[in-house]
């Protein structure tokens, strides 16, 4: 049987660098020779002024990156849910990765109809009592329009005790957004390793991304090491990329 | 058919690290999840005393890490050849990674036979008078005993024009060690760069040496970034463990 292409790219989720100014977050990702960035908001404040937004993203894509999203952004109320899209619309970012919640769906959907904007919504595991898992994502969305959707973190999918590679399965189409790293064990206990260290079977979720078509990005979020987090990074981007050249 | 296991392990060169001392090339190659360390002079002068070169030896060993080889070490008078002998034996090491004078090849031969050490002979490319090529060590020791072999360097194999994949299964049994990297060409104008990020067929040669049994270390040298190796290294690390997992 001949296998699909694979067509998602890499990318960085900026959460990584949460130690870090914008300028060595970016300056980081460049060096990892990857292509995409997600900016979390202590890199692109939410509150910051819409000049200083443009600005900022400006210096992103100068420097030759695509700020693809912004996030994880929370949305309590219809105010937050607006700024989030105007906020990601200033910045050029086409997806926001986002915590709304349940009662603000309907209105996430009809901005996400009118501006164009994707929203891919964030599991955060076992501790999260609004979207634990991608199957409490994707039964919460399954009415709404395309645009809404899933942001699938690895990590937290498998402390949920979930296999990703059938989450991803699961999702197809609604899939938006990856956040990849790899856990110490599959229980709420896991905490992030480097990608190949941990647990999680990364060989069969890049494989069932490849079988459904995915062409987002798998975005990088290293939570381990806060303070110097890049080496650990560098190696989880190794480790994939290994697996996608055998893959391939 | 069934594939045969993978039977070597992953170290540092720490050649790599030649811009630190070695309490951070120690712990560099700890935090990797690498427990196997070849020793340049650097970190383990040729010319220190004894006791010097047994304290620190003791060091590497009490950080959890297998000081399986030194070297690369030149040899250029029956002295010095004697005197790397003395020296691997006083730190403990297996292996000496060396380039011997021609003529002081049976010299060394009797030396490794009678003490048990292995020579590992590194070939260093295009601009190497002594051993350019792999091909140029293995036709050199072909009648010496089976302790003195080759020191495969990916990266200057490959920047000599040759193939590491076809150089790994001419060698055999002859192959002691590797020195990992990846080049951006394959000519003598090939510089370092991270393990897949060049033009080596990385999952080839790691094919070559499971196919070949090759029981010892994958030694990663991370030549680039002299001041700050320690991203590409780990993205280098990655790279292979990702390869690993794949063809397992």
């Amino acid at each position: 049987m001949e296998r699909p292409q694979i067509k998602f790219s890499l990318g960085v989720a900026s959460y990584t660098f949460r130690a870090f100014p914008l300028e060595r977050a970016v300056e980081m990702t460049r060096r990892l020779g990857v292509g995409k960035i997600c900016l979390k908001d202590m890199h692109l404040p939410l509150d910051a002024s819409a000049e200083s937004t443009t600005e900022s993203a400006a210096r992103v894509r100068a420097a030759g990156l695509d700020l693809y999203a912004c996030g994880v952004i929370y949305m309590k109320s219809p105010a937050e849910v607006a700024r989030a899209f105007r906020y990601a619309q200033t910045a050029g970012a086409r997806t926001i990765v986002g915590v709304p919640n349940h009662d603000l769906l309907p209105h996430v959907d009809r901005l996400a109809r009118e501006t164009g904007a994707r929203v891919a919504i964030h599991n955060h595991g076992p501790g999260d009592l609004l979207y634990p898992t991608p199957e409490s994502v994707l039964e919460r969305v399954k009415d709404l329009g395309p645009h809404v959707g899933l942001c699938l973190d690895v990590g937290h999918t498998v402390r949920a005790g979930v296999d990703p590679a059938r989450a991803a399965a699961d999702a197809g189409p609604r899939l938006l957004d990856v956040h990849m790293k790899d856990v110490t064990e599959a229980t709420a206990k896991g905490t992030t390793v480097e990608v190949g260290r941990g647990v999680v079977d990364v060989g069969a979720f890049l494989g069932a991304l490849r079988k459904i078509g995915y062409s987002g990005v798998v975005a990088f979020e290293h939570e381990k090491d806060e303070a110097d987090p890049f080496p650990g990074l560098a190696e989880s981007v190794g480790y994939v990329r290994g697996m996608l050249a055998s893959l391939a």
